[in-house]
């Protein structure tokens, strides 16, 4: 097992009917910002219940944060905090409005004049020691935002990561019901972006973390066993439960302590959506088959494993155990209407060359757990599928 | 799945070679006590790695915690931090120390004249606002209070659970090297309660929790995989990390939330601690055989369940299923050189009608997930398990 921290604050209030809790958890007195996006949460009632929930405070909102939240917007909605001395953000929303919402944390207690400087840091912590604080209310599972310091920010150069201890939500709300009127393609989604966030911290290799890897294997066997079932019977409140509780599991630090990441499939499939706007979940499916097949032998070990735990494959030799774990895997995607090959897209064979250029231009020329998936490496698994 | 909140601020700092790293954790210039027990760790040299790693901060220090830690030593060690105005306190050992630090980290801040009011509130917080800020340095996995806010506390009358928000630790080094010099039994020990914490959460009845269940189901194939091996093996390093983070991910909320708890195996055990001194890992061992038999069909499907995942049984009928699954744990308990009967130690039959008027005047009159373990069902669960 590898030296690691775990150090996760968030305080998570999981569960129905539960939203009229949200006043304890907000310092009295605080004029309390409401940050959303595109505006689901009035037309479902969502927003309606908050501001009761919140009627002891002075309430503010600023609707509009678009997926894949833009740099220019936040910027936006930081000016509008420092304008009206807000003390407290509720981000109300998916992971884009969560994203965005721990962005504008910082960049409304920043006075500089180089916004833009706050996303160029990586996974390295952004230089900043104040944030407004803020908390969660989580309407669509899938990137984990409400339990980790991670924040993804987009500009017209690209996506990026963005890191920062103030980034832990003081507390996030996570109330499946509000999770039934979810589009179907917005739930696959998140349970394809789930699957993957677990994918990048387990089939790497073995570091004998018994733990880590059985608490992955957990999350995976329970989205495939939930899977399809959960899109076409979104309102059965403990299949949408166990969703939510593995979407926010699968990347709070529980199953990647003390264990090699790889994350490559992120890096390339965040390209994608930079440039072709395709969802995120939908990059990561179709990079991450032909992915594990190019990098088969440096993750032999984790994929046999993954193999024989989650789908149950003991028969045939190894290549053929490790084949048929990623068909399946492959066709657990596609059963909840998420494509795997490139080609299903609006890309030409053509375009892939760009996306090459696009991770040479961001410095991302070493990806994955050993470091050595280069450009020439990405670029035969992204040829594979298409 | 049940509503839960799950809040866990504990920073853990796992690993080799990282004791260098407390000072950075400590606030400056704080005053720091040192709280240990038996002087084990003076004899192996962690003692003299933690002073030197502290030599920047004015050091006092407390020994003596004495297992199942007395009420009156932990007040003598607030009278003391509350002489020398200590500003910090680092718990140096075993569960013992810490949930002696726990208690005392709060006594050190109360101000009444009844320091045995603060140990009589079960699992209902201790109604105090204040705390002398701990850390600690975990040498021997077991009680998983490195990372949770429960404390135990003995007096003459008994053993006390004591619970606080404030309890949680600001960080716990987990260092599995310093698990090496152990004696057997006490890693024996460890295993067996790593194991019955888990079971409390684990064996009760199916609320559709899924990835609890695997991480639960997780922890209990670790803990057989490495249990043997460990013992006989103290210096092999992952088996050792393995069992160490097991114990913490036993009890820190993960495998607990939103599932019914039982924990009748250990409000009994304490009993036989509190009357016999029987270690408490051992108490456990002796009670939760015959409870689970007594209580099979309460818990049958989660016994199945367990029978099945954990021990891979599926021959047979719901009872010998059940049966050999209990029998399984029994092995595992003995192959750690832990005996399952009370008549292995030296406790007269008439005399666990004593337990039974204890735990009656402890007002444990109506435990287990379903509060329908009354005292004749514990009587019959004693009277099988002698």
């Amino acid at each position: 097992m590898l030296n690691f921290n775990f150090y996760n604050p968030t305080h998570v209030v999981f569960g129905k009917d539960r939203l009229s809790e949200i006043a304890t958890l907000i310092p009295e007195n605080a004029k309390v910002l409401i940050i959303y996006g595109g505006g689901s949460i009035k037309k479902f009632g969502t927003f309606d219940k908050i501001v009761k929930a919140l009627e002891s405070f002075e309430i503010f909102e600023f609707g509009g944060i678009e997926p894949n939240p833009q740099l220019q917007t936040c910027i936006k909605a930081a000016e509008y905090i420092k304008e009206n001395n807000i003390d407290f953000i509720l981000a109300v929303g998916g992971g884009s409005v969560l994203d965005a919402t721990k962005y504008i944390s910082i960049a409304a207690k920043y006075y500089g004049n180089d916004y833009k400087s706050l996303i160029k840091h990586g996974f390295t912590p952004v230089p900043v020691t104040e944030a407004v604080p803020f908390g969660t209310v989580l309407t669509l599972p899938a990137t984990g935002s409400e339990m980790n310091a991670f924040s993804v920010i987009s500009d017209e150069t690209g996506k990026y990561a963005v890191y920062s201890p103030l980034f832990f939500p003081k507390f996030s709300f996570l109330d499946p019901t509000l999770t039934y009127t979810l589009p179907k393609k917005q739930v696959a989604n998140g349970i394809v972006d789930t699957f993957i966030h677990v994918v990048e911290q387990y089939i790497t290799f073995p570091v004998d973390a018994k733990f880590q890897d059985r608490a992955a294997e957990g999350i995976l066997q329970t989205l495939v066993e939930i899977g399809d079932y959960t899109l076409n019977n979104p309102e059965d409140y403990d299949a949408r439960a166990n969703f939510m509780w593995c979407a926010t599991m699968a990347l709070n630090g529980v199953v990647g302590s003390g264990v090699p990441q790889d994350w490559s499939t992120h890096m390339i499939g965040h390209e994608f959506t930079a440039k072709f706007d395709i969802d995120h979940g939908r990059t990561l499916a179709m990079v991450l088959p032909s992915l594990l097949r190019e990098r088969k032998e440096n993750k032999k070990a984790k994929l046999l494993q993954y193999a024989e735990r989650v789908w149950g494959i003991t028969e045939g030799n190894a290549d053929e155990r490790i084949e048929a774990a990623i068909q399946q895997t492959e066709n657990f995607f596609n059963s909840l209407g998420v494509p795997t090959k490139i080609s299903d897209y609006s890309v030409k064979k053509e375009e892939l060359k760009d996306i090459i250029t696009q991770l040479e231009s961001h410095g991302m020329v070493a990806l994955s757990e050993t470091g050595d998936l280069t450009l020439d490496v990405a670029e035969r698994i992204l040829e594979n599928a298409y």
